[in-house]
């Protein structure tokens, strides 16, 4: 099997993006600018990133899986832009950057944020494998929906803005970015497993691997938060402990963290044995983004 | 066939959509009561309508196009609810009760907003139809997104956004209001003759009907904004001309506006040819939304 790099996908991913972003034919341009922006703000990609390589390590075509690929990351922007409303967290700045509202006003960002989420689920019903396995379609959109919507990331914000400025314990923190930044990551390995038509056991280790991945990375990020250097975050440090909010830090403490950052990351490794020699990415991507630095 | 009523179907409807809202297993319920509550204070229910009955005047069952309904009706009531925004038009009262946003606060409004739309997607994916006819539910779930994104209702928001507080020129309204109103009343009669695996010639015959009456449909709103009663409508009057929107009123003035309202709902009517006298209940609704005092 091919097997690609993390700027493979990268550049994969960021070079066709764009030609998936509807063109209003209706004279106004701006809510598909405010699309793009947004969309070109995006950092890591590591959501599309998870679909492409659970398709390959599962065996399947990654070029067919690049519209799913797309639509996560479409559904993702879309939750930062309405996040980052007034009315929500109300962030000037994303990734050292005017969040969308700043740029082109909130009602153009709320329109941007449904817009994205709307043609997600487009992007998928249009795709080569919607035309030849449009059972494969009905169950990536039934996930999609799952797991961002009230029971998945939406769920994730409504326990986050219920529990804002008080410290909720270690529980709640674990159900909110299960549900936060958690299912989007569960939803990536399962994306790209059922476009390989992957079995049940395969799906299953791709889904345990990105569940201790996700879990991690907000560890992580919650470490950065302290310790962090806000140029390379491009946002400023701090912000979680001037809020009040609890953090894995403030709960566990530095240390603690750290080691279980380090034990969650080595969990998904070992989940990722039913993939044999083609898992090297997937290790060192939960690797580098254990290690990470913003 | 079995033939329903207006009842019927306005009973169908809110008798099972409640059951299609998901439950938050996360303790807040917040959001779920935040949408139960828009989908309550729906209206007239006549995109649901659409569904069920074109389902029904195509052959196919109309049980089974009950999912496709409830799904178009979620999409409308985000729109609502997103519409009615601060950031948006602002408005406190929907339907003589109070907006979302004022009875659960903007956050959560634009969470309800996000959580229906994300879920009107994951109903269809779901639903039995897809199970056994998962093209059906790809093709529904495509136009679904076509119709309600940036280049159906979406659109329409940012047509009505950018004319805002200025008097736009016939053509401007005639697109703004095939898109804001006009995509979800053709999407609906699309979804209903889908669900029926109907032919290509009965799905243009569906849509055509769909697009005079929902033509029909936003001229006599703007004449009941100039001479309807507040207590039937369950909003004050003269907002539009308040404004200073145009509106098909101030452009054409009430006579001509009367007049290609009648002539549009003819044309709805003589879209129904194609379906001899099972057209008999679309036939009705085209007269009574044409004569409608609210």
């Amino acid at each position: 099997m091919n097997k690609y790099t993390f700027d493979d996908y990268y550049n994969m991913v960021n070079g066709c993006i764009d030609k998936y972003v509807p063109v209003c034919n209706f004279s106004e341009d701006i809510v598909h600018e405010a699309m793009k922006y947004s969309l070109s703000i995006g950092g890591k990609r590591i959501r599309p990133m998870l679909v492409l390589e659970f398709c390959r390590v599962c065996g399947g075509d990654v070029e067919s899986a690049v519209p799913f690929a797309v639509a996560l990351e479409m559904i993702h922007t879309y939750s930062l832009i309405h996040d980052d409303l007034p009315c929500m967290d109300d962030d000037d700045i994303r990734r050292g950057k005017p969040s969308c509202h700043i740029k082109y006003g909130e009602a153009f960002a709320l329109l941007a944020g449904d817009g994205l989420l709307t043609r997600a689920f487009g992007i998928i019903a249009e795709s080569e494998i919607a035309e030849k396995r449009p059972d494969i379609a009905v169950k990536a959109i039934k996930a999609l929906s799952e797991l961002s919507g009230v029971n998945g990331m939406i769920g994730g914000q409504v326990v986050d803005l219920v529990n804002e400025n008080r410290s909720a314990p270690i529980e709640v923190l674990e159900v909110l970015d299960s549900l936060k930044t958690g299912a989007l990551i569960r939803c990536a390995a399962y994306l790209g497993a059922i476009c390989a038509d992957a079995d049940e056991e395969k799906i299953n280790a791709a889904q345990l691997y990105a569940g201790n991945l996700g879990y991690a990375f907000q560890i992580v990020d919650d470490i950065l938060d302290v310790v962090g250097d806000e140029n390379l975050l491009g946002k400023p440090i701090g912000s979680d402990a001037e809020s009040g909010k609890s953090t894995y830090v403030s709960l566990l403490g530095l240390e603690k963290a750290r080691e279980a950052a380090d034990k969650l990351t080595d969990d998904a490794v070992r989940a990722l044995e039913k993939f044999g020699n083609e898992a090297d990415f997937l290790k060192n991507l939960a690797y580098s983004l254990a290690k990470r630095k913003h």
